[in-house]
């Protein structure tokens, strides 16, 4: 059976997350293991790259599955989009290697962060930008997130998720950030984020500290103490879920 | 009274367009004298730099209003966006002499045509662009759309609107191209096109002759027929309203 590697972008406000759920929540991986399913009259399996949460956007979200169908990558594209609803769009599908696991392979994901800088909203992009209307020392930001840069315990920056709670698991929270670029430009900062791989919430969660250290809250040079004081209490508040995109997965 | 200009940028998807009217319609300059109103507790008159359609988006819409008030403008924009649904945003607030009128003393318009030109659709931007999977010759279009260019009688590209009609009214349909410009990223194409004003739905019947064009539909050579035949008859579909928005009003 061919394995089929797609790349897709949705707006997740009107989504429960990512990941199909035991109750009935809309999830973009129920969408599109229902669609897939009415496509070729079998049930599949849809592996996503990664879960993103209630409300959180994707413009490269990446997942494979193994179809019993013999549609070539165009017609299932458009088979998949005609059978979607139309805040998910499948971007791209490629026949790839029986071998190829969209959440093992993944090497890096790229996170943008998107927040609008400025008194005035704005109407086109609502839902997809966290409001900051107070003055950011974004040159302040930038220099502090270098801290961040390389491998470190992100025990600070994350919530233990409910699946660990309940099963009681240890989770390695070593990752490795290998970039954070910010750009602004008519208002909105963006602020993008690559790792080797992201703990629950931790995105969010530097950013509420990031934003905090723009708008003084949290004072200069205390970034570094927060990492290695590895308690979630001493960072700042999670970002809202509206100005997160999972922009990008690398394999 | 002071004189304010208003910057303004909209979401039309939920407007039926820009200008009261006399049935209980939600129109964009209904919602903002209701919201001026509330804050000064007056009558108040709001003058828009033109009407644009139901369904059409506006990133730079301009509006005076004569306010018995004594706000200051950052106040009065906090206030207002404050009074106003999310899908109108007010970027900005000037105070302005008595003499400005945002209608008389607009001396070009600039409008943007968003086409999707590639199979797979976009949800984050859905609302927001017209969707075309064909192929597309753009450097035809482009070099076609030339012959618009400069001061011409453009009544084949206008559908007479109904307040003409009821009035019996022989508009001026002579109008000044100043700038076409193409440009393509990420697969969607934007069209600019700027006049010193433009006829009752010129860009979108403009739009959908250039879309012909461009998929072959009409002939390369025929734009300067259609446009000298002054004949409506002769010019492509009109393009859809989503796909429109008014950028930028020059005084």
């Amino acid at each position: 059976m061919p394995n089929f590697k797609l790349t897709i972008e949705y707006d997740g406000r009107n989504f429960s997350g990512w990941q199909i759920q035991t109750n009935d929540k809309r999830t973009i991986q129920g969408e599109i293991k229902k669609a897939l399913e009415r496509i070729t009259k079998t049930t599949v399996t849809v592996v996503g790259a990664g879960r993103t949460d209630s409300g959180v956007h994707a413009a490269g979200q990446v997942a494979h599955a193994t179809l019993c169908s013999r549609l070539d990558c165009d017609t299932l594209l458009r088979a998949l989009n005609a059978n979607l609803p139309d805040d998910i769009a499948i971007l791209k599908i490629q026949k790839v290697s029986a071998r190829f696991h969209a959440q093992y392979l993944a090497k890096s994901k790229i996170y943008r962060y998107t927040i609008l800088n400025r008194e005035a909203r704005c109407a086109k992009k609502r839902g997809f930008y966290y409001h900051v209307p107070k003055a950011l020392d974004i040159a302040l930001m930038k220099d502090e997130s270098k801290i961040l840069l390389g491998r470190h315990n992100f025990l600070a920056f994350t919530a233990s998720d409910a699946w660990s709670k309940k099963h009681h698991v240890e989770k390695n929270t070593v990752r490795t950030i290998k970039r954070i670029l910010f750009a602004k430009r008519n208002g909105f900062l963006t602020i993008d984020i690559e790792a080797n791989g992201f703990l629950y919430k931790m995105v969010r969660n530097i950013m509420g500290t990031l934003i905090e250290i723009g708008t003084g809250k949290i004072k200069k040079g205390t970034l570094k103490t927060i990492l290695l004081s590895k308690a979630r209490r001493n960072a700042g508040p999670t970002a809202p879920a509206q100005g997160l995109c999972l922009l990008k997965v690398k394999y």
